[in-house]
């Protein structure tokens, strides 16, 4: 199992116009093959500051498998105009 | 449901020490009332870069009934000198 992780910081002000946009854009990852599982959470010290989580079964899921794919221009098209800064998108591995 | 969230860096060539003592340490964090599950993740993309994720029942299960626990000294005493900086950890609650 790999963990994707985001960090993602929301344009102040549309964090409700998000979260209404993420449940709609979580229809489209679930599609991808090697896909587990995902969770989006919201910081309680932070404003407009949320945690992405994706389970896959392999890196290549996510980075090739579900970036190339035609549904992930629906993902961008929903998801990535509230992004300031721009993400930057990690994996993780399980030591515990 | 309450996930606290940690990214650790830690010092360089000490990985497999610190995660050595991270699972000795983790029976303390599990005696606390309120404590669901927690997990340990190793960064792929960068070395030295861990993601700690622990989950709660409620907030005040990690700030008060962890960090004013007797056992938070063994955990302390076990990671805190892993850390290069000391993290930040921050708490979020789940919208999706």
């Amino acid at each position: 199992m790999i963990l994707e992780a985001a960090v993602l910081y929301i344009k102040q002000g549309q964090s409700d116009q998000f979260e209404s946009d993420f449940i709609k854009a979580s229809q489209y990852i679930r599609l991808i093959p090697g896909y587990i599982k995902h969770t989006l959470q919201k910081c309680i010290e932070q404003d407009y500051k949320y945690l992405l989580l994706v389970e896959w079964e392999k890196l290549e899921d996510h980075t090739i498998g579900f970036r190339q794919s035609e549904v992930y221009n629906n993902w961008k098209e929903l998801l990535h105009h509230y992004y300031e800064p721009f993400p930057i998108v990690e994996h993780f591995q399980t030591v515990h």
